[in-house]
């Protein structure tokens, strides 16, 4: 073997590998764009006091377990993103729907036997009889915990919700948002 | 370095890089099959116009994002599916279901406020003033994307629900199908 | 070219395209950890008879199909796993909340046209018709599948829920222990 054959043949061993890790670390990089990442993203479609409970007992989890977590709602879910309700300047149909709509968090009704908002009332009171965190608290938590709050800008339209009738702090967005978020999600949740 | 030890040398060398990439490269293969598709699968269980509409907000959306889109139809969503009541041919109880079920699209209540169907056309006509599509246009606005629906084979079977009350271009499957989707996707929602 | 010499190249050769290899090899490790495992996670919230059969469904099929299974039973879905009702040692409202729950799997409402149970019963008898699995059996298959079930310790402690008002061979955990599984899942639903 001359000094020129085992020249030309270090080259070629070494391109031959060369190549297919080139190939590997291409492919790498494009399954890393298409793996989960630590996200988990929440429709809260129900405006009952018990399902948007249980989605912010899961927000915040989720937030804690160092999750990004991020809650759509739609729909019913708006009301509990209510701080109070404005009837003027809206149309007949918008009005009746806020009149029969709860005004806020805290008049949320819950899914069972709910009886003219008794089924709630008792429903807080036993969790706090067990000093479990109630709704507004929780909301809170997850807020400083980083959980993003989206509301649906075509419900919000369609049942002519105001920005003054919602709480702060809240992004606005439509359905590709939240498939931004769900499409690259750990856990993805209709509630 | 005799010619024959340098080329044994080269030799040993390439091959411990070779095995390794080739043990990679196997890896990979694993890991793409493992890996999430583009693919989002829905079950719409519910037979409520408000549910059924964010149903299709979704699938709709996450289609037009380039998204393999399934939605399954179960129970009371197969009302969604339905064009015209048959009575002929079906059991008591089947014509009792029949019979308190909605006939189609057009009938679904809402889960809300309905007030025997008033929640429903109001709902459609406040849509309908700020210019959202309709629940039928965003089946069409599906169908012309691709979006794939299955009615559930087990529901229709114990509800007695015929072929001819369904719309046309509807697939069947059990809930093997539905997983076979799901296990697949990179987002699931039950609604 | 001295033997010295190649064997420097030898090495240095070697050891670019080994780094190489040792970073991909690192990669693929934290990537295979980021993966999807062969899961699925369901909540049930819903005490629905028509919902939890659906949930069950699903979760049979799943374990059918291969997958680890594990449903979290919170707020109603509890009902699904009484066996009795105990009111002595309870206070004020967890009795009434008992009172007003169903007892068992046997008593549970379905989410529409329930009627004060004859909806459940109607249900049941044209499943039955059809050779379809009640649910009882269904929960009998997912237990012999190996479907973990999980009552939530949170919804037990606030509505007073006893170990004796349960069925056996059931897990107790919180919103982290559902969490943990739904990370890793395929598909996640809540119910």
């Amino acid at each position: 073997m001359t000094s020129k054959q085992i020249q030309t043949e270090l080259k070629a061993n070494g391109r031959g590998l060369e190549e297919r890790l080139a190939a590997l670390e291409a492919k790498l990089a494009t399954i890393e764009e298409r793996l989960p990442e630590d996200r988990v993203s929440l429709v809260v479609f129900s405006g009952d006091l018990d399902r948007v409970l249980a989605a912010f007992v899961i927000a915040t989890g989720a937030a804690a377990l160092g999750q990004n977590v991020s809650i759509f709602f739609t729909f019913w879910g708006l009301n509990a993103l209510k701080k109070k309700r404005v009837l003027s300047g809206k149309r007949l149909m918008e009005k009746m729907m806020a009149l029969m709509s709860p005004s806020g968090s805290r008049s949320l009704p819950v899914s069972k036997m709910n009886f003219f908002g008794v089924g709630a009332k008792m429903l807080r009171t036993m969790m706090r009889e067990k000093n479990v965190s109630s709704l507004e608290d929780l909301m809170q938590m997850a807020r400083d915990l980083g959980v993003r709050i989206v509301a649906c800008e075509m419900s919000r339209d369609v049942m002519g919700i105001k920005d003054e009738e919602l709480i702060g702090g809240l992004e606005c967005g439509g359905v590709a948002s939240f498939l931004a978020d769900a499409l690259k999600s750990r856990a993805t949740l209709f509630i």
